[in-house]
C-alpha cells in the first residue's frame, strides 16, 4: 500500500514532536508499507520569517518572500530524515526542485499544474521513507512559489493523485471532523465518514481542519482523504465521494464569525444597478456570500450582502468611491454579525431540513437576519451574540449527537 | 564592468549590515557595473543549524546536513533582495538549483563541476542585481551540497570564472591581507598586491582570510581577487598572478598555533618503514606536515613529524594501534608547539632569507624545533610560548614594517 501522511507545523514543533511523527511512519513503513510524508514548517516558522522580512522592507515582493518563506519546509523534512535515520529507517528528504512540483507562476498563491513521480518512486523502489516539503512548487521560470493557505494540504491530496496513493492521511490536532466545534458544542459527535462536498461546504463555513483547495483536489482526483490526530490513535474521518446514510439528515453545524452584513440603501430600481455593484466589488477582488434584496421607498431598492470582516473596510471603501454613480444613497453595516450553517448530503431528498433549522433556532429567540441555501447547505445569518446559543440549539434540534 | 562580491555571514548578520552591503552593491550597478552578489548564511546561522541538526541525531547524514544547511544562505540572499528592493533597486534571489551550480556528489565537501551562467546573465541584462546563495551546490542527483569550509569564497570566485568577471571581491572584517596578524605583530602592514602563490602559503599557514581552495581556483582562472573590509571603504589587498616587488623579500610573516609534533622512536632501520609509517596516516586521513628523520640508538631511527593539534588523538591511536608492525619502539609527542613561517616570492632569487629568518630567532633567543622550505616558503618549528615574540622578532627582521 501506497500513504501519503502529512503532517502539519505544529506537529513537528519540537524533538519529540518530531520523533513522535518519525514513530508513526516508520510504524506504517515497518508494515511493508510505502510512505510517503509532507510536511509544514516547524512552529511558528513561517510567521516568523514573514516578521523577519517585514522587519527588511515593509512590502517585500512575493518572488522573493515565497524564496525565504520555503526554508521553513525544507528545515522540517531535513531534520525528519535525521529522526528516521536515527531510528535506523532509510528515509531522504527532497524539495519542490528535487520532485519537480511545477506550479502556476503566481507567486504566494500558485497552483500545481504537474509534479513529476520518478525521483519519488526511485526512492520508495529503494525502500526509502520519501519526506516532501509542503507549501511550496516550482514554476516556470524555476522560481520557487508558495501555494497560500493550507498549501501543504493540497501538496498532499497532489501528491496522492499523481502517485495513486492507497491512502491519504492528513494529520491535524483535533481527532477529526465533528458535526460542530467540540469547543462550542459539548455534544459533538466525531464523523466516521463524510463527502467531499459535504466538507467543501464545510470548510467553507470555517470549520478549519482542511482547506477548500486540498478538498476540491481530493475530489477531483477520488483521493480518499482521513483526517486524523497526530496526538492520538483515534481513527479519525474518511472523506469520500459517497458516504452510507446513518439515518442522518445533517452532517454538521458550522460557525463564522468572519463576517460582516453592508446595506445599500436606497439604490435606483432600474435594470442592472445590482450588478454594477456586484461588479464593482469583484473587481476590487471583495467576495460577496449572501445577498438579500428588497424594496425600499419611493420606487428604490435596498440591497445587502455580506462580506468577509476582514474585507469591510476595503468593501466600505469602495462602495463610497462608487456611490454617485452606483445610486446609492446611504450605506449601513453591521460587523456583530455571524453565520451559522448546517450541512448534509441528506437534506437534497428531505424538504424539512430548513423549517426545522428556523424552528430551532425560534425556540431560543435567536433572530434570523439574512438566509442562504445550497443544495446540501442552508446558512442563516445571526447576530454574534447569538452564535453559541444558537449552534447548541441547531445541533441539538436535528439531534446530531444522539444519531449512532 | 561585471563584479562579483561576496560578504560573509558577519556582514548580514543584521538588518542594518544587510542594507551597509545592500548599499555597498547599489553603489556599483548606479555606475553601470553588472553586479552578482554572493553571499553566506546570516551571522551564526549555520552553527544554529547544526547544533539542532546535532539535537535530533548526534551523527546526521551528510546529505540530510546540507539539506538543512543550504536554508541559511536561501534566508540570507532573499532578505538581500527584499533590501535592495526597498532602495529601489530591482534584484533577484537565486539558489544553487536556479543557477544550476553542478557539483561533485560528496556532500559536506562538495568542488563545482560545472556552472550554468544563463539565468544569471538573463537577470544581468535585464538590469537586475543577483544574488546567489554561497557555500552550495546541485550534484548528479539533483541533491543539495555544500562546499566546505570557505565555500562562500569558492562560490564567488566560481562564478567570476565563468563570467569572465572583471573583479572578484571578497569582503571580510578585515582591511585586507597583512604583513602579519596585525593582534600580534603591531608593526603589521596591509600589503596592497600580493601573489596566488604567496596568498596560498599565507592562507594554509593561517592566515584565515582567505580558503586555499578559493585562492586555488583563482590562480587556475586568472580570476583577479580583491580583499576588503565591508566596514570601510579601504582599497584592500589585490591577489594575482604577477606582483611588481617593491623590494621587498618577504610579503608576510604567518603563524599557526593548530599544530602538534609528533616523534616515533627506534624504528629499524630498514628500507620502506618511514613509507609504511606516513601511509599508515595517509590511509586514515591524517595529514603529515613537516618531517624530519634522524638516526637513534642502536641502528634505529627516530621520525619526527607534525599534524594539526586537533588530530594528534586520532594520529597516536593509529600509531598505537600498529606499532608493532611499524616496528615502533616509542611514541613521544607534544601538543605546545607552532609554525612560524615568512613567504615571498622574492626568496626565490635571494638565498640569504633562511639565515636572515634564523639570526632574528637567535637573536630573541628562540629555539628551533624543525624546519621545512618551499620554493617562496620557509617555516620553522617553535615552542607554542614563544609564537608572539617570534613573530614581532622576524617581522622586524625582515623590515617588513618599514619599506613602503
Amino acid at each position: 500500500m501506497l500513504i501519503v501522511k502529512k503532517f502539519g507545523g505544529t506537529s513537528v514543533a519540537d524533538k519529540d514532536r518530531i520523533y513522535n511523527v518519525a514513530q508513526r511512519c516508520i510504524e506504517d513503513y515497518r508494515e511493508g508499507h510505502d510512505v510517503v510524508v509532507v510536511l509544514s514548517a516547524m512552529g511558528d516558522t513561517t510567521d516568523d520569517l514573514i516578521s523577519l522580512a517585514k522587519t527588511i522592507n515593509p512590502e517585500p515582493k512575493k518572488r522573493e518572500l515565497d524564496m525565504l518563506m520555503t526554508t521553513g519546509e525544507q528545515v522540517s523534512v531535513a531534520l525528519m530524515a535525521m529522526a528516521m535515520d536515527a531510528m535506523h529507517v532509510p528515509a531522504v528528504s527532497l524539495n519542490a526542485f528535487q520532485v519537480k512540483m511545477n506550479s502556476t507562476s503566481r507567486y504566494g498563491n500558485a497552483r500545481f499544474k504537474s509534479i513529476d513521480t520518478k525521483r519519488i518512486r526511485h526512492e520508495l523502489d529503494s525502500r526509502k521513507i520519501v519526506i516532501v516539503t509542503g507549501f511550496q512548487g516550482v514554476n516556470k521560470y524555476e522560481d520557487i512559489t508558495t501555494l497560500g493557505r493550507g498549501g501543504s494540504d493540497t501538496t498532499a491530496v497532489a501528491l496522492a493523485a499523481v502517485l495513486h496513493a492507497d491512502k491519504c492521511e492528513i494529520y491535524t490536532d483535533v481527532d477529526g471532523v465533528y458535526t460542530a466545534d467540540p469547543r462550542v458544542v459539548k455534544d459533538a459527535r466525531k464523523l466516521d465518514a463524510i463527502t467531499y462536498d459535504e466538507m467543501l461546504e464545510l470548510a467553507t463555513l470555517g470549520a478549519k481542519v482542511l482547506h477548500n483547495r486540498s478538498v476540491e483536489m481530493a475530489k477531483k482526483y477520488g483521493v480518499e482523504l482521513v483526517v486524523r490526530s497526530s496526538l492520538n490513535r483515534s481513527e479519525g474521518t474518511i472523506i469520500k465521494e459517497k458516504v452510507k446514510m446513518e439515518k442522518m439528515l445533517i452532517t454538521g453545524v458550522a460557525a463564522d464569525k468572519n463576517t460582516a452584513r453592508i446595506s445599500v440603501i436606497g439604490v435606483e430600481d432600474k435594470p442592472g444597478i445590482a450588478f454594477r455593484i456586484f461588479n464593482t466589488l469583484a473587481a476590487n477582488n471583495i467576495n460577496v456570500d449572501i445577498i438579500l434584496q428588497s424594496v425600499g421607498r419611493e420606487g428604490t431598492k435596498d440591497i445587502s450582502f455580506t462580506v468577509a470582516e476582514d474585507e469591510l473596510k476595503r468593501a466600505l471603501e469602495v462602495l463610497e468611491e462608487y456611490k454617485e454613480a452606483l445610486t446609492i444613497q446611504d450605506i449601513t453595516y453591521n460587523a456583530k454579525v455571524a453565520k451559522i450553517s448546517v450541512v448534509g448530503a441528506g437534506m437534497m431528498s428531505n424538504p424539512g431540513v430548513a423549517a426545522k433549522m428556523f424552528e430551532s433556532l425560534y425556540n431560543s429567540r435567536i433572530n434570523i437576519n439574512m438566509i442562504s441555501t445550497s443544495e446540501i447547505r442552508i446558512t442563516v445569518l445571526i447576530d454574534e451574540k447569538d452564535i453559541e446559543e444558537a449552534m447548541n440549539a441547531v445541533h441539538e434540534g436535528f439531534a446530531l449527537a444522539l444519531v449512532e
